[in-house]
């Protein structure tokens, strides 16, 4: 048994805390708003965010970021990426040198380009920044149904601790030392959601989603790999198999706005539609920008960019992609 | 404009020839059946296999090989994979030396691990076979929804001939040197499809599906890379991009009979439901001998034939998937 804190009392956080203390550990929810932490010491359940799911009555849950954060042996950082950098800056006081802090957020800072253990780290200096990422909605998790993910960091011995900690019968861990090619993977995965749930919004079918998906992967290995990370990474769990559970589900906030804008929404009337953060809309900007700096063409991201910014019908940037220059597949390979 | 011969009636091959009409070219298409061939020929429409998908009238339907297969500068060979051997053997006497022929179908021949491009070459020496393949369900390609192909063939001026002579607006064709690839993935992905089929009829969520469609690619590129197909066609078009396709389709057979075995059917009782051939059983066969032959380890293939032949309860075999020993994603990458 080992003492955890939660960072942030969303869905992702809620389940984790469930699975950890299911697991047999010690387990404290952290919220920075008060009104919820009330409702959830009286309902053990967050009814908006992941309902059905019940809350053990010995799995603290406070407002307190000290009681939250000091003496834990691991604390798991759950807040979306926007509150990052501001969670960290708070955190720094209440953690110890060294301390691990596992990050299941995604996303990039669009003014820094920073990851966000990039950005952990720089907050909190001293720090150990890991991540637990892959195809895994919380919903599901918390349902027990089975799921995969993947926990990246530095060294094997923390990459094993961290699996051992989450690991059960229905949440089975995989170790990586790619903690940069897990981070980038998740946070672009969320712009060719977009573009597949406008795919889906234009009526179009599985073979244009499938290649969507195919060709958007590809795009994201291709700058992630010019960045540092590990091409494996993304034709594994949290690459390719996170883009697919993204695409497929109408858990999908990317993907439920995508659909709206296939179907003429504008992205802002797509936002307050769907109600919660559209994390993709920020990542196209950032991949735009990385795009930029890398020198790699995206084109998929382009295009969404296109209809996201620039108000181009999202019929005629699916046409351009079906349309431009000819192409070998993998120009690499040898003819004979 | 060129002559194309399409051998095989069934809703892959009629969405091929109506594509390869609308993009100008003067089409035959030829099926064993003259009961078919007379039933086409009056109704301009397969209802039973494409409902909704009027072949021209001057598309040539015939009964008649000669006719179908004569100096035409490519012909496509469309048959079912258990065909593909015997339709070879027929063919050989019409076509010429080089005569190109790009097959579609997907399998692998249970009794001599031969590719259907070894089965092809082997019954009519000095042929030129190629293929394409990638996720393109008839149905939608039938209706004119984007999709994406990939045309493999040895020499790059004969994958660029197909390319030119299929891609169009809604038809995007790569090119590329890696046959052997693209026909494991085709013929492998099927045995992933009843996977998730299975999991699917379990009641498991987008998570499960999203692993074993990841952990399944990871199998097949293995297997694959070991007997000399190229790592990056499986996490492409053919690969990963096929196996999306099937995994996320009701088109699918190969999911739906999966379903139903994760419902408690046998596979006799779901084959029988299902109607039409389901490839997968076979690849299934195929694949756990290619495996002891090339000595790789296929932990989903091996539960999946544990399932199919051996009454292994679907649930438990989910199971022993997730609990088995605690792994690093991909072992080669270097830690700290």
């Amino acid at each position: 048994m080992i003492q955890v804190g939660i960072i942030g009392a969303g869905s992702w956080g809620i389940a984790l805390a469930v699975l950890l203390h299911n697991n047999g550990h010690k387990v404290t929810i952290w919220s920075i708003i008060e009104d919820e932490v009330n409702m959830l010491k009286v309902q053990r359940e967050h009814k908006d965010k992941l309902p059905g799911v019940k809350i053990a009555e010995d799995i603290l849950i406070t407002n307190d970021l000290k009681e939250a954060a000091s003496n834990k042996d691991m604390l798991v950082l759950a807040v979306p990426s926007p509150y990052t950098r501001s969670t960290s800056r708070m955190l720094r006081e209440y953690v110890s040198e060294n301390q691990l802090i596992v990050n299941v957020a995604k996303g990039i800072e669009e003014s820094t380009l920073y990851t966000l253990t990039d950005i952990i780290e720089e907050e909190i200096p001293g720090v150990n920044a890991a991540v637990l990422s892959g195809p895994s909605h919380a919903e599901e998790v918390g349902r027990e149904i089975p799921t995969t993910c993947v926990a990246g960091a530095k060294a094997k011995e923390n990459a094993e601790f961290i699996q051992n900690t989450f690991m059960n019968e229905v949440f089975r861990v995989y170790t990586s030392p790619d903690i940069l090619g897990i981070e980038l993977g998740g946070a672009l995965k969320n712009v060719i959601a977009l573009a597949a749930g406008i795919a889906d919004g234009l009526g179009y079918g599985d073979n244009t989603k499938a290649a969507l998906i195919t060709r958007g992967i590809a795009e994201i290995s291709r700058l992630g790999t010019i960045m540092g990370g590990k091409k494996e990474t993304f034709s594994g769990l949290t690459g390719i198999g996170d883009l697919i559970v993204t695409c497929a589900s109408m858990h999908s906030r990317n993907r439920r706005a995508g659909i709206l804008i296939g179907k003429g929404y504008t992205m802002d009337e797509a936002m307050k539609e769907v109600k919660m953060v559209v994390e993709g809309v920020y990542s196209a900007k950032a991949a735009i920008k990385l795009a930029e700096k890398y020198q790699v063409s995206l084109p998929i991201i382009e295009q969404v960019n296109e209809v996201l910014f620039f108000e181009k019908p999202a019929a005629e940037a699916v046409k351009e992609l079906m349309i431009r220059d000819k192409k070998i597949e993998h120009s690499d390979l040898p003819w004979e």
